[in-house]
């Protein structure tokens, strides 16, 4: 599970057919490949094909620049697959939305600042001051954006500039207030990652730990998913459940649900930078 | 937890004032009741008390007939207190419904025979034949009630009747797959236990492992709840959830959910034969 | 994850080398067979390699019995591999052993005649007569060998028999409360299953709920293992757990236990029928 | 749940008797407090009460430093009952000893930073400088005490004072490497708050992530107790766990159990904050 240090990740989906399998294995063994971790799924219903393949670098035959094009010349093309290439040496670059409420985002700093995961963090977008001394300490930039009815597609766009300008790869939005538009989104597909304080499909929207204290729920959770134009209706990554009894407030909901929020949203992540995520149409496989 | 031998057992709610833990325990200890267990809850939002209390009969000084009528009129008229009493040695007499998916049927039935429970049950009904000779093995009445479009309310007229017949306290419905009408559950308000294979709210109404698998999410749940006129919306006694991937197809869920069914219904039989449960508006008091 | 119907299951261990997976998907695609699901895994303390592959028979141009001798031949020789082949057409036969607990041995019979399983169960064997009646309704055969310290070697060689003229391929112990021995343990090598009443490795041996609750612990488990001649030692298939408080006696650790054990060893078993499960030394690559 | 404003908190227990809870109520009601939660146990093996009430100080007629001296002349010298009051309104004094590891100590910073706990952290106590920045930068008293088998009893000496000068009501070790002389320990009993990165008592002592990768387990824990003489011994005060696969390699297991560690103990630490443990024994009482 633990990324190796000079690996290659091929991440692989396509209609299903026969010899997919062994085809890429082949190009991968002829040019002196050995495979560390190998997964596939077929999408019965669908009859599509998924599949992560892994292996070591060290003495594969082909350089590592020309990898791509030369899976995309001998075996992609053929079977009319659509492919991703990832280094495990490569560090992706993400950046952080969030507001006010600090739980995830503090749970993310500490990770960064201990070095749990390999990716750095040069940016820091929010609609209020609140959380930029803890941003500072670590050195991380932060923009303070505020957000109004009148500036939001300005303030996007502003966004997006420093979302390029410090050639983030993917973005996770910590608690982040706002909801992001089709157009922005459009631009990060499958790259912005958000966490819903709900076990989504109940309570989508605003005031999820009420309606849930409402309805008398036995159980509470968290999603998080990719975020796409239609709100809290994207991909799921990861959920996960906290059990809660009658003798529980809102507030205790929420109390519980913090530390839900923030541990879905950080395995979420993990997952996403450790290339094992797919998506398949509002769908994803997580190749853990 | 478990049921006391000669216990009585006082449920208890009411408008949220000072004393009234005081003056119930009171009540018991003037004549000469140990406590055996005692949960209380105030719902702060709506002002509401609850209490269940537990003593021992053995030398308390009202003879057993006489409780319910000293405490209406040494406590429960002064405080306005809505309260039932039930004693431990009673057995409760329950009526299963099922169509013809066994597994919950099967599990309530090995519990039965293994006398899991301290409970009767004199009568099954079902709008098909396929499950008679299990519950005909067992000694147990089975009445096939087909139920159409047609002739539903007329059924629903016998099936009220069998049940005050063999004088039924609560009927379970074990996978029944016909709705209940409006008029047949005023007559067994809070005595009529579904499950619903789904997390409620997430999937009600029907096929909700096909929308489940649909939607994508990584954890399938059930439902246990008792009946009321609106589909799948009364109060929640009892939820559970498995965690499920991208790799389960719909009959993967079918499959999960079938035994996630069958403990979530069951816990919420053993609650509800154990006098644990209050309801509080479309809410549920579980004290265990 | 369900069985299809006319496929061949391979499981594959050995030492890990660069090419296994190519071979392998090579000598299914090469004769036609198409790859409905494959995983694999490598030990990379160990050096080892295992792998599960699953492809459809239909039109595949080996003739089901020479699959075997054509594998060996072809690829298992040289890559000094150890396989079994299983056919998903095949029904694998059970034998149960009980005592006095009914839980488990009831959860089992009802998914025998629900058919929630592809198995024949012709055989049960018992050191007591209580359980008789459920599997005669059913119309297994019931063996009554009562042990003791006397008759056991004895006891066991009839068990021996029976399990083998009933052609028994595994054997389950549903709360089987004795000790095989390791003789009798060694002709069923990774073929006995066992549930065990605790989450292993702690309180192995007997009543572990009664340590549990004297350790204060706020789970509780359950364990389904492979049988070695090391009492609860075995390789581990299955555990799940369930909360407790200080609110629960040992009575009700034993009820909420029961319910665990069934599922756990349900779910074990479940595993084993779809040939599912590799062992590795003292620890069992489960691939669902 | 939420901790009330102005509210005392009554923590008895004593040997089981009749009219306990009448005449603690008793008190409570006759000097016009409204109780706002009450919980009680009776732990019938030992036969020994314990309860925690809690009521409102709005309108209570004995001025609060007289609470408990009357509660003992009243009450408690006649039914021999252990007391002790605590003001929600008094902010508890928390010590942290850390070593190297940064999570359990990051994460209790989050929240100290966040304010999602009433407390006041004054002091950490190291062997080890690591982590001075991050308590610095939140201004928090950081010693380094390094620990040598020659130094040990004279650090614990030096850790004693400072916990004395700094008024500390309790210490959690957060992830601290080293462990508590006896001597040490009955200084703070029942003050002290460990928590050990496995599902005990499995796997006590060094490394349990190492001996449950080798035993083979599928699901993996973490434990939180009150420290005492004996290592991994005292009384649990949460547990919670996460499931594995064959697939985790042990550093797959200490990832994922940095999350559970945390998490389990800041549920911990929150119960002990809200005054919702007692201790039987070996065992906790935790009236959530």
């Amino acid at each position: 599970m633990e990324q190796q240090q000079n690996s290659a990740i091929l991440l692989i989906h396509c209609p299903d057919q026969r010899g997919i399998v062994h085809h890429v294995t082949d190009f991968i063994f002829r040019n002196s490949g050995n495979i560390l971790r190998l997964d596939q799924h077929v999408d019965v219903e669908q009859q599509l094909f998924f599949m992560r393949v892994e292996w070591s670098l060290d003495g594969f035959m082909i350089p590592t620049p020309q990898i791509e094009e030369r899976f995309a010349a001998e075996v992609a093309e053929r079977f009319n697959i659509n492919s991703q290439l990832h280094l495990s040496a490569d560090v992706q670059r993400m950046a952080l939305f969030v507001s006010q409420l600090p739980h995830c985002f503090y749970d993310i700093l500490a990770r960064y600042e201990a070095a749990e995961w390999q990716v750095e963090i040069p940016l820091i977008i929010s609609n209020h001051e609140a959380l930029r001394p803890a941003a500072e300490r670590l050195g991380i930039e932060f923009h303070h954006l505020p957000i109004t009815a009148e500036n939001k597609q300005q303030q996007e766009q502003r966004q997006l500039e420093l979302l390029q300008r410090y050639q983030i790869d993917f973005v996770v939005l910590a608690r982040y207030m706002q909801i992001l538009s089709e157009e922005f989104v459009s631009h990060y597909a499958q790259r912005v990652i958000n966490i819903h304080h709900s076990f989504l499909p109940a309570f989508p929207g605003g005031r999820p730990y009420h309606s849930a204290h409402q309805r008398g729920v036995k159980i509470i959770g968290a999603t998080s998913h990719y975020v796409t134009a239609e709100l809290d209706a994207g991909p799921i990554i990861e959920q996960d459940v906290v059990r809660v009894t009658h003798a529980h407030a809102v507030t205790d909901l929420v109390r519980k649900g913090r530390d839900l929020e923030k541990i879905v949203l950080a395995r979420a992540v993990w997952q996403h930078l450790n290339h094992n995520i797919l998506t398949c149409g509002n769908r994803t496989v997580v190749f853990e």
